[in-house]
């Protein structure tokens, strides 16, 4: 291979990805490992890091390979190909990287392993006055950071956003969620009012969690997950840790009962599993390799929680499934019933157990309040009453205390601001990929009952996965599904599910 | 604090501390967790991060500052002083480090990580050929590598060996393990020939693996190892992994039956994770911070395991705690035949489960065969061959295979030559430390019949541990012993110990 400028650039941008990669094996470590008393030590590593790491994305010597390249119009030519994507992602990692100094990222670094912990301790003790002047610094950091991001004119949160979903705007974001909610909270209504709720005996049957265990990672196998290039652990918060394609991690949950919970969490992370996994071989380390947003993330680990996990085809599959782990006593639920109580609908408070209807309300609180505490219009110190106002209005509850309120998500304390509104775009984009599949694939739905879930798996591959970085999601959304972000799959799946299980 | 230069290079070098630390969750992380597909990866990350600790070990400002300090005779007047320690060892590592090119240390990393996976498949499936290329590049590099470092007239071992016992010198360890061989031996062969050994039935009592690791965690936690500090997990070969003394992990392993061995390898870990533990926490990062040799790390396992784990007072406390985690069947043994099992002599081939009396015999096969490849008077190809007569004459025993032959540690697929003979050291100072000990805690005895380890961890805490390297080894055996290495005590032990077990 020539030693050209664009081959000594990517060579530059892979060190990198090294380094990003062995942060995220400290992340991961920490999360799931670490003892108490490595928590400080821990910060100063991930500082460190996040400071050698800001050093190399800014370091002039990658600024000229990379001016050397764009001067190079062959480089340029077709926008989709390798080296225009690759030039591109790079450019805008790199102009975003300068516009930050040094040791801010160095406090964020900081202050985001610290405050984790702290909000880990106050969410157990539900002391959101401990937790407070944590993410008061947190916000204060995080405006300060929008502040070097933001380009003239730009709305600053969506400065911070564009880390998770290039291109994303709130005022987009505000069209899309009142048309969602203005079609969600009737089809609630309908179904808290009017609707006859499935048995709920299914939900509070406990199971041994080392069962549990068994039985979810037999799911996540069949759903071509590769344990040879991964792993399942537990967390408290269950997420997924792609470091390379080779090395995968997931971790989950189990409560006694309630084992659906712990199969939706493995299902869900497993999705987004599968997706790294796919990702383009022949790119690791560098931008064309990965990921092109956390919308796009958030559809995979929706279509096989939600579109796959909760349908009815899938409880025919996995019924034998459970039995086997989980023993003869459940034989007593058929799969049916399986499905029904998969999908109760109930408004609550706790956004990570909160079924597929009231989800995405869960979502639109997060996404307002946290836009209130980027633009200085609410308070930190305001945060929990504003969240209690929220449910009442959004989900008709009333929030008990902190720790099942605005204490209950990790986000926020480890510098995810802009981050949540990809949960719900996940939900819309998971919508459409599915109908297209559904259409690409016609006996889709027999192939799910008889645990087969390969047509599909090589579907997500050859569409979504295997395009790493290339097209942004709303070009990607266009191309697979002939439209742009579009809430109708989504409704339609829901009112064509629900209303049935709620005899409505 | 005022900024000088001595403030500024403890600095630096914390920096270096922590990327190192780094370093090792990445090594912890490979040999407990990390998928098969993220090996070459991991490959990739260790080798940058020993690339980016060279060229931080190297810097030009960490030489400026050294030589400012070392041109403050303040510093150094005392030489035992926090200031003077951490000079001599900052300039020890510099220069280490400088006379070592760049490109070596990148490669010596990256061999490491991939002939560690190539020697645990060749391991497996006794295929000592598809290892020999990585072996023979391994002591090509270790060679090119003592001939960096080592000084006019210096063995090249010797240079190798600096880097896990400071001044250890070939020659000297060759007339200690003759010595000690020549009073093995004799005791062995009465064992062997003229005594009665005692039962073997406890050993072959199977136990499941869940419940040995809740009993042998359950010591570990006795014996004063903070689990809020550490971790144990599990792993093919036991290591102790201490980034922070307030992050040490160990590892340990399990058999079906033979439960003794989980118990020795966990309280062998757990007596390296106690040192750890016990570092000055004042001096985390600088040199005065860390243990001062591997020989000194090894005699606080063996003090552990041997000393403690294998006396007759241990199994009085220890035979309850077996019966409550590995059930009542375990009544049918006393604890005096407990006592007796757990010191069985049997010249075997495997080093790891090697009882006290053989162990030394197998680190002195290892000394030789090792010291004879980076002498260049033993071919890599030869080395199955050279193995086998070894443990004929040494140990009297017909190794079987090479994975119970030459293949069965991990040591030289890592790069760590110089390294056996640590071991045999930690025995010796092991049984001088505890006969210390024993001395200055009269009734240490009738405290480990009854559980009751905090005096002893005490005495190592302020004796041994507290001190970090502020002593050379050497000068610490003296001081705490009053006299140098010396075979008498740990005959002495073993003669005291095994003649009346096997009624000689």
């Amino acid at each position: 291979m020539p030693d050209t400028a664009y081959q000594r650039l990517l060579n530059r941008v892979r060190g990198n990805h090294l380094l990003g990669a062995t942060r995220a094996v400290l992340d991961w470590d920490q999360q799931t490992m670490l003892p108490p008393g490595g928590v400080e030590f821990r910060a100063r590593q991930l500082k460190q890091l996040a400071e050698l790491s800001h050093q190399r994305g800014t370091a002039p010597e990658l600024a000229e390979l990379l001016s050397l390249c764009e001067d190079q119009a062959a480089l340029l030519v077709d926008p989709t190909s390798d080296s225009a994507t690759n030039l591109r992602e790079i450019r805008r990692s790199y102009d975003r990287a300068t516009r930050l100094p040094r040791e801010l990222v160095a406090e964020l670094a900081e202050t985001q392993s610290l405050a984790q912990n702290t909000w880990a301790e106050a969410r157990n003790r539900d002391d959101f006055e401990s937790f407070r002047p944590w993410l008061e610094k947190m916000v204060k950091l995080m405006r300060d950071k929008a502040q070097c991001l933001a380009e003239p004119g730009q709305e600053e949160w969506d400065a911070l956003a564009d880390d998770f979903e290039p291109g994303v705007q709130a005022s987009d974001l505000h069209r899309l969620f009142r048309d969602l909610q203005a079609e969600l909270t009737p089809l609630l209504g309908d179904i808290t009012n009017n609707g006859s709720p499935p048995a709920r005996r299914f939900h509070q049957h406990p199971a041994p969690t080392d069962a549990q265990e068994r039985w979810v990672r037999a799911v996540a196998e069949s759903m071509g997950f590769d344990f040879s290039r991964g792993r399942l652990d537990r967390s408290t918060h269950p997420f997924c840790s792609g470091t390379h394609r080779g090395d995968v991690r997931l971790t989950t949950r189990f409560h006694d009962a309630f084992v659906v919970d712990a199969l939706g969490s493995t299902m869900h992370e497993a999705g987004h599993g599968i997706y790294e996994q796919g990702l383009p071989a022949a790119h690791v380390g560098t931008p064309l390799g990965q990921a092109t947003s956390l919308g796009i993330h958030e559809s995979q680990s929706r279509l096989w929680e939600n579109h796959v996990g909760r349908s009815e085809a899938f409880w025919t599959f996995c019924r034998p499934l459970l039995l086997k782990h989980l023993g003869a006593e459940f034989e007593v639920y058929s799969a049916a019933e399986m499905y029904s109580t998969a999908n109760l609908v109930t408004p609550d408070f706790i956004r990570v157990e909160a079924d597929e209807a009231t989800y995405n309300l869960h979502v639109i609180v997060r996404f307002e309040l946290e836009l209130a505490m980027i633009r200085g219009e609410l308070e930190v110190a305001d945060l929990p009453g504003a969240w209690r106002e929220a449910y009442r209005r959004y989900l008709g509850v009333e929030v008990p205390d902190d720790t099942r309120g605005c204490l209950q998500d990790v986000h926020w304390s480890c510098g995810l601001f802009g981050y949540f509104p990809t949960y719900t775009l996940g939900n819309i984009y998971a919508a459409q990929f599915f109908e297209s599949a559904q259409a690409a694939l016609p006996d889709l739905d027999d192939q799910v009952a008889s645990g087969n879930f390969a047509a599909l798996k090589h579907w997500l591959n050859a569409h979504i996965h295997e395009s790493g970085s290339r097209f942004r999601a709303a070009d990607l959304c266009e191309r697979v599904t002939g439209r742009p972000a579009d809430i109708a799959p989504l409704m339609r799946h829901l009112e064509g599910k629900l209303r049935p299980i709620y005899q409505l």
